[in-house]
């Protein structure tokens, strides 16, 4: 094996290496904050159709009951668990994002941990540090093959998660050299996950089995169920097959030095990224508003990037209402709030938010960069006011706040499952690096048994 | 939607349409001796080691006992029995080939089948019908992107092998129009497996997923789980992500009237197809052969493939004499036989085998088609004798009788399960059109309970 190729094997040595007094106070800091909105989204998205529908589909397979669901009541074997953990965390479109690759990592890492916590005994800090090193597997191998990857029509987030739920678990595991190849081996051969699934239940699918699979994969790998052994570089490797401008160094360049992690964002609206700053202005304009009837226009001036994506006046669904520029300033303007109950089908069709959506218009303005926004609200005094946001909170320029990420969960804890302690839930989470047993976790997130 | 582009949606209504009636009655005989085949080669790999790997690692996950495995005790939930099925069925490299993509479509396809038919009420016809036009989308949808989706490196059958899986499926279960797409749908976003897996154990990963997924797909299908409506040929669907040389007119022409089964061969040995004709010629050389201290030289002329893909005169293991000319030669004429017993380690390692390839040569000849193969024997008395085989057994100049279908599977059940009643079982398939009960197929290939 030509070294200077064993693209694989450098990664896996790493990741069987590593100890936890390796790992740097903020990347543990940022890999505990990932946890929290992790579980956070799977609270929120725990009840959403796509989630009952799929644990019914399941349900008639379902093993032993090993471990949790968050936000259920199902308690299936580890493997469904992973699965469904997986599915309720991308469901709301709200999850973590890995800038760099637009992966969101900890849906598919971070089940197979949880579920293994339940059947092994996991302590909260090797829990988080096998949780860091898979999304460092995921994210660095994200890079590599993008952005050919993601343009040719792959799901990042599921065709490369895979491979960081595979490092993730394998860590926890103990898996050696070989056998944590092996299990890069057995992620590649199951990567999987098309962009043409996305804006369907399909979509969740590849989620759920890159979390299941690749703690599959490490499960096969630990008693010794042979795989390629450059899975990833190899002629047929997943690297070369998927992608046409393939960039090795992003795997092996700085490993243990620069940590992904610290590139992963949290959203603080559930909608798209280009409409944070949008959002961000019209929370502050709403002061100058004496009442909803006095607003008689509103302009957004932007990138053209936020027309290309969101300049979409007429709305019918929650989901579309997510990527609509009209629809985000009417509910900022008019709540105070952007948040799950702002996109629900049910508001998008109130008739108040329909009709202040009509007094909504875009400009384009190649001036204003991407991450900006700039909003001129109008009353019919004929006073007006503008505001100017530079950097929309969650993005890099403007990280979300310790308290700002706490107020996240709890408001997708109370959208999802009221009858989670939240505030233990989150003090859990902060404290995960003293907990010596990082199943109880878990059994903070579900429901008291019947 | 474009109906000139609406190429999922075509195939889908082709398949939810289809009646028995419509079957010609070679497809059917075809269908019959594709699932006579599967069966046999699932019993002779059911003890193999990957199988037994793969079981030991899934058991702890194994949902309620519904389905059987072929050869094996277990009887995990339907999906698994799935996986283990195809899995076993695959692991000798003794199944079927449909010659235009080099899919191997039973092994993905019928598992699904045989795990539905012991859980919902399913007559012989009902199972075949539904095996047939399985095959007819996998190979269909195959043709469609080959060759360069495998130059690429897509493991061809388990990655089309999965829409072969959710189509059959989703026919048994009654999938209407709509629901057949969303199967195809979630078939393609699960689509996987890597040409860089094969020769180690985790090629059996995809091939298993393949059966279990494309199950999986109906079965999400069935309840309403939504997927893309175009998954195969949208813009980011399964063919232009996976191929760069795609035909939809091999998935929508003549839907009806010609039948992929019809292209599909069975192995007359468990060995690379190029050596068939020579083991042909030497099994008839062998009645000119006193003594194996007779002969001097055995030299054998064939194309130049033959020598790229098999010219091995050095081999250690079972795998490795599956592609060497030189072992072929020498177990053919020591044995008259070239079946799985001649393709093991001891085999490999026995003093006479070894001693005999050393003495075994291969001539190129660009004269000789790649389906031919002339061979030269050469007695220590300076007596020679020559062979030619135009079409070797189970090339599509001469495809293997029903007699040599049945010594196979014959064969394949005292390797891997000498307690399964091989006639009774073979007289069952031959009568699958008659049989009311499909599962009652299964109980004749599995252990009697203890």
């Amino acid at each position: 094996m030509d070294s200077t190729r064993a693209v694989t094997g450098r990664l896996a040595e790493f990741i069987v290496g590593s100890r936890w007094q390796d790992i740097p106070e903020p990347v543990r800091r940022e890999g505990m904050r990932s946890v929290l909105n992790f579980i956070g989204c799977a609270l929120g998205g725990s009840q959403d159709e796509a989630v009952g529908l799929a644990a019914g589909v399941l349900a008639p397979y379902f093993g032993p009951a090993q471990a949790g669901v968050f936000g259920r009541r199902e308690r299936p074997d580890a493997l469904y668990a992973a699965f469904l953990n997986a599915v309720s965390a991308n469901v709301l479109e709200y999850d973590d994002t890995h800038l760099p690759t637009v992966i969101h990592p900890a849906a598919p890492v971070a089940p197979g941990l949880f579920a293994l916590a339940e059947q092994r005994s996991v302590s909260g800090s090797q829990l988080l540090h096998a949780f860091i090193l898979g999304v460092e597997a995921a994210c660095r191998i994200g890079k590599a093959v993008m952005p050919t990857h993601y343009r040719r029509g792959w799901h990042i987030t599921a065709s490369c998660g895979i491979f960081g739920a595979a490092a993730a678990a394998g860590k926890l595991i103990g898996l050696d050299r070989r056998q944590m190849i092996w299990a890069f081996g057995h992620a590649a051969t199951q990567s999987a996950g098309l962009v043409e699934s996305l804006g369907s239940m399909s979509k969740s699918i590849g989620v759920g089995n890159a979390a299941k699979n690749g703690l599959a994969a490490a499960l096969f790998a630990e008693v010794g169920f042979t795989a390629a052994e450059q899975p990833i570089e190899g002629r047929y490797g997943f690297a070369p097959v998927t992608s046409d401008s393939i960039s090795y160094d992003a795997i092996t360049a700085k490993l243990g030095e620069s940590w992904e992690i610290l590139a992963n964002a949290y959203k603080p609206y559930p909608c798209g990224v280009v409409l944070f700053p949008v959002i961000d202005a019209c929370l502050e304009l709403r002061q100058h508003i004496p009442a909803v009837e006095q607003i008689a226009q509103v302009t957004v001036r932007g990138h053209p990037l936020m027309r290309e994506r969101a300049d979409r006046p007429a709305v019918e669904t929650g989901r579309e209402a997510k990527v609509s520029i009209q629809h985000s300033v009417a509910v900022a303007l008019l709540d105070g709030a952007a948040g799950l109950a702002q996109y629900t089908d049910r508001r998008v069709a109130d008739p108040t938010v329909r009709a202040l959506r009509a007094r909504v218009a875009f400009e384009e303005d190649a001036g204003v960069p991407v991450e900006a926004a700039v909003v001129m609200l109008r009353l019919a005094d004929g006073s007006s006011f503008t505001e100017h946001v530079r950097d929309g909170r969650g993005t890099p320029g403007r990280p979300m706040s310790d308290d700002e990420l706490d107020g996240k969960v709890r408001e997708l804890a109370a959208f999802g499952t009221p009858f989670v302690d939240a505030p233990a839930l989150i003090a859990a989470i902060r404290g995960i690096e003293r907990e010596s047993d990082a199943g109880r976790i878990v059994g903070l997130a579900v429901p008291a048994p019947r």
